[in-house]
């Protein structure tokens, strides 16, 4: 918080002790980041991760953090945890973190489809924070974005059918990959060999499908049943149809998609985009002119998502279909962000 | 033509000068290789490029061949002549080139919608080649490698709806732009400034909209324009509804795309992967257990265009709609190799 806004802070506001569960991470990173640019009113910042990260030293506000091991006890006097360190921590710490009283916004995906957990983006749903759960899931990093983009149409005119073809960068498999993605790449330029070590394909100037298993009944495969089951969750929307296919492009940080959409009722390019012009947290980005359209390097480090090439879909004469390309940053409005978010819901 | 090849040759087998017009581009040195690898008839080579490039020398079957300039009188004596220097230069030359008794296989969109004009992928309509035409054009990369997934199935099952998304490669902007990508990804790795001349945007760790102009009525722009016309062409179905969003990716030669097909009929994956398993020039990379499908580094080089991820589209309970993956090499089935086979239809 700078000083100014520490000055402007009213005398007696309630500081809240913080812990992040996975502070190593790439997300972890983005969450200390997220919560110092925003100023959100930090008591105490507890930086939890692996026994193997324990003694690391982070930086927050300035200051050095020890990193601290994650166990049952890290929670005592705990207010808010943000969890970013994989489904089967946040299923073993998380319940355990609630009952010892402390607000859990989970960006796993443990409990994103459990009726009982919300499933939150704020602009779009964040009236389900009311209740204040102990547990809130963060929503996968694709779906987070595509929603930005679906809600704002939806509320004025309800989706049918979705489908989307996404361009997924590194940063959602870890830090390890970005770093495979940059030391393939500059080992290809050398003419080296690299053996990928984290993801199962060469990245460097590849594309391929998401790496998660194909379900052999859908065939479709773990990222696209995610965000499929998300958004139609985030939305409310429970006979949304909704097809994805999740492609890893080799792009270190924002996800871009393409995304076309059928509506209940006739629709216009432009009135879909005043509206989304309108809605918090998107930037239209349409330059017809200089051929200037959402990409993941201006998505990058960019709180908002960026939409644009916007237009009546040519393959549906019904007047009720747009087709539409959008990025975000994944470690930010796709996951560490949404997640800051939630919490200023509880802390504001 | 390998010496095995060349004895079993008929012996008085009719030779075939050959002229390859924008010798010196991407597209020109694969033509020079398919023809060689292919073993084509070859008598004499022509290699025409501007008066710039005029004076090179370039390697055919082991012999060094001088590049020479392009001019009114370069088609000469030449049978076959393979055009890949723009629309511009084709609608100059190509008709020269036919008055003067050449045959001419036009790389470039100065053709490709124009009514009189075939536009041949051979395994989808070669039939057209039958009447000898004097000019014949080859699809834009999108479209002829799209279709080589379409025909096989639009052929049992019609075809009703067609969206796309591509994953296009640097070669389709030519080798100046192959060479962009590599030189500023190097710059990049390097936290060197890197200004782009060939393409409008930074392409390293990068994804963006193709850079053809939008149409100002239908907010595509000319690639997807092209692309959408030109498939409904080739499979003779001008009723087709097609829309597609064109997306450049930091690849360097193949390019991949993501379609979702509405068919008439009730289809399933299984019967469309052995329809595709069955058709010329498609090979099946489906294998969920390794998690292995269509990539552009394997199908950098190879001849066939590679299918996979084909199930049953989530968003479309009737039955009838399929999604699934793709990957061919641009410069190959998407440009050179499917000129090469236009020609061997009239030298074979």
């Amino acid at each position: 918080m700078s000083l100014q806004a520490e000055l402007e802070r009213p005398a007696r506001q309630r500081l809240f002790n913080v812990a992040i569960v996975g502070a190593t991470g790439a997300v972890g990173a983005e969450l200390i980041g997220c919560l110092e640019r925003r100023g959100f009113p930090v008591g105490q910042l507890k930086l939890l991760a692996s026994a193997r990260s324990a003694g690391k030293t982070l930086m927050f506000k300035g200051q050095p953090v020890a990193v601290e091991a994650l166990t049952a006890d890290s929670f005592d006097g705990v207010d808010i945890a943000l969890f970013s360190a994989g489904a089967s921590i946040s299923r073993q710490y998380a319940p355990l973190a609630a009952a010892a009283g402390c607000v859990v916004v989970d960006n796993s995906s443990a409990f994103r489809v459990d009726p009982a957990t919300p499933l939150v983006v704020p602009e779009v749903n964040g009236g389900l924070l009311a209740t204040r759960p102990m547990i809130v899931a963060n929503p996968n990093c694709v779906a987070a974005i595509a929603v930005m983009a679906l809600a704002p149409l939806h509320a004025r005119n309800r989706l049918v059918r979705v489908i989307g073809s996404t361009y997924q960068s590194a940063s959602g498999a870890g830090a390890a990959a970005m770093e495979e993605l940059e030391l393939s790449t500059a080992a290809r330029l050398a003419g080296e060999a690299f053996t990928p070590k984290v993801l199962p394909h060469p990245y460097a100037f590849n594309v391929f499908s998401h790496n998660t298993p194909i379900d052999p009944v859908t065939g479709y495969n773990g990222e696209e049943t995610k965000v499929m089951a998300e958004i139609r969750k985030l939305l409310a929307a429970p006979d949304l149809r909704v097809a994805f296919t999740c492609i890893r492009v080799p792009v270190l940080r924002a996800h871009s998609m393409a995304l076309t959409l059928e509506f209940e009722g006739h629709i216009t390019a432009m009135e879909a985009q005043q509206w989304l012009a309108d809605a918090p947290g998107v930037r239209i980005v349409n330059d017809n002119e200089n051929n200037h359209f959402p990409m993941p390097s201006e998505a990058t480090g960019a709180d908002d998502v960026l939409v644009g090439r916007l237009r009546g879909d040519a393959s549906d004469p019904s007047g009720r279909s747009l087709t539409l390309f959008l990025a975000g940053d994944q470690l930010l409005k796709g996951a560490a962000l949404n997640a800051v978010q939630i919490a200023e819901q509880y802390a504001l």
